[in-house]
């Protein structure tokens, strides 16, 4: 077997954490008997300084050609903010129609939380966040800027279409694992798009009669997360919603070195795209004290979503067991660096 | 001295936690010597039953001639999710020109918090809220209702005037605490009034040149508030963003049973509300165990803005006194009943 992958490792320790992860991918193609074509994609802060590019067509069609994309991180302080994320990340999933993106937010045993008491039993979500869409449609409207007057009208645009398919992947996920589905919004003042998101509800609903449904306030999820994770199973939310509480999830897993994601193309008409949900850290990037685990879990899920399911399990297995071990979860204290790391998660999974 | 004040007990466990504070503010009134004249006002799930009402102009002057307003807490199954809250207490917000919202985040000695480790010197700041407009209009627009092509637009509107007055209390509050202002948003993403919230800290902090600011993403807030709170003095933010990191610095607190807040107004042209953060919590309405510690701290603020400083700290030292002895900070657990701990506190206040 042989797969197409783009990788793009960006800025920052982006580099840092997607060649450790491709350290590991190495000792899972040896171990289990596939093979990845990759394609290294100059994104990033240097490439548009250099250029003036952000992601173009030609780039787009160029990962169209493959079958998953994994991603480092990116953003830098020589960049004025915003324009690296709207231009290359926003843009990559909206021209991929990455529809989903999933985070699970998982406790994995051995690893410290901040959380008094929290076990990995009782933490192991998953949220669904939908993807293109909401408040990241970054449009709006300003009149008299620079007075005293000046107005800012800012929109989030919802669309049946876009709830829909997260909603309908969140249930058939919901319905092959703990059977429970909880819609996280703010619909009580979000009257227009919580309307929406509440019909969207009912009516995939009704498909997944199964499938037990509830609701949370986004502010009572962020103070129900962190004490009471056992509550939720899988969690629906909007891109913006779904952007807040999965930093916050991350917190329970130990930190978002940890946290991994999947940018989902559901509707095979675009390539995937697997991130650690941390940025590019600018002020640690080169000195090896990035945590590689958050990118080598989103291999895993790479390897998952490519059918790989065994290397996927095995990826997870190694680099969760790493994990287990380390004096610090980030950092100098980790006691060994990004790449060290990585050699360790390749090593384990070598040994099988 | 002698202040009138409205008194809305509300639904839920909002009357029980209302008459434990308002049991708190006679110990007060006798022990430092001031009066009160209470006007109870029958807003709620009850009264909007009965009478159709929510709140009207005649209950606004009402609240006008008061110097302050105690509020319990509202909301209840018996009405569609949303009415009470908009018609009520957003409603009250906007009507009286409560401009900010002010939520200490506190961790008090001998409180236990769900975090490892925390400490309450490391947990010390304050979020203003700016309190009557961002997705807080509630506006918006939906076509093609219960259709596939159904989109709705939700708004999220900002002006100069209102995130003036939010940034300029909050730099002159940060002048006075540790000289520390960070600016909570999401200017990466939502464009338009990222541009303006940024503009107006510029245009202010002008005239602060002795107060330090930073700016951190609300995702970002949710990652760092519960592992490194110490980095924070005064958190100045939008609404919606506002609502959510406060129920999250709740949870540091020790949960929403703790937590209190101001809702200011700062033209002299309106009454400021005094309310827990928790809400009307109907599951345990009638049982006495809801935690009267966030109201009795609402009150201790609205004893402050009334000029009764000693009167406010007082109560604060007393109710969180109280609080560092239970042996649970809600339900059974608790060991005493809401209007006992209410009972109690006013005990210790009266023995000074
Ligand atoms: C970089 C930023 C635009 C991005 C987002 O807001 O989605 C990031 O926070 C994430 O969660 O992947
Ligand atoms: C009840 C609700 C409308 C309210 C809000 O969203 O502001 C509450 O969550 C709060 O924080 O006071």
């Amino acid at each position: 077997r042989r797969h197409a992958i783009a990788v793009l490792p960006g800025d920052g320790v982006g580099p840092e954490v997607t060649r450790a992860a491709l350290t590991v991918l190495d000792a899972a193609e040896s171990r289990f008997d596939f093979t990845t074509g990759r394609t290294e994609v100059p994104l990033g802060a240097d490439h548009y300084l250099e250029r003036g590019e952000l992601l173009t067509e030609g780039t787009v069609e160029q990962l169209r050609a493959h079958d998953a994309i994994l991603f480092g991180a990116i953003g830098s302080p020589r960049v004025t903010p915003g324009v690296l994320e709207r231009g290359i990340i926003l843009a990559l999933r909206r021209a991929m129609e990455q529809a989903i993106n999933l985070r699970p937010v998982r406790l994995y045993p051995g690893v410290p939380t901040p959380i008094a008491g929290l076990t990995p039993e009782r933490c192991d979500l998953v949220v669904v966040r939908e993807n293109t869409e909401g408040a990241y449609v970054a449009q709006g409207s300003s009149v008299h800027v620079g007075t005293p007057a000046q107005v800012a009208v800012q929109e989030s645009v919802n669309t049946w279409y876009a709830v829909e398919r997260a909603v309908d992947f969140a249930y058939r996920l919901a319905a092959v694992r703990r059977g429970r589905l909880t819609l996280c919004h703010k619909t009580n003042v979000l009257v227009e798009a919580g309307k929406l998101w509440t019909a969207v509800m009912e009516s995939v609903g009704e498909r997944f009669p199964d499938v037990e449904t509830d609701y949370v306030h986004v502010d009572a999820m962020c103070m129900h997360l962190p004490v009471s994770p056992e509550r939720f199973d899988v969690v629906v939310t909007d891109n913006l919603f779904g952007d807040i509480v999965t930093d916050l999830g991350a917190v329970l897993q130990g930190g978002l070195g940890v946290a991994a994601s999947g940018n989902l193309n559901i509707a095979g008409n675009g390539t995937s795209m697997f991130e650690p949900i941390h940025g590019s850290a600018p002020d640690i990037a080169g000195r090896g004290w990035a945590n590689p685990a958050g990118a080598c879990l989103s291999l895993a899920m790479m390897l998952g979503h490519l059918g790989e399911g065994e290397a996927a399990a095995g990826v997870e297995a190694a680099t969760t067991a790493v994990l287990a071990g380390l004096p610090a979860l980030a950092g100098e204290g980790m006691g060994a660096s990004t790449q060290e790391l990585g050699e360790r998660i390749a090593g384990l999974l070598a040994d099988g």
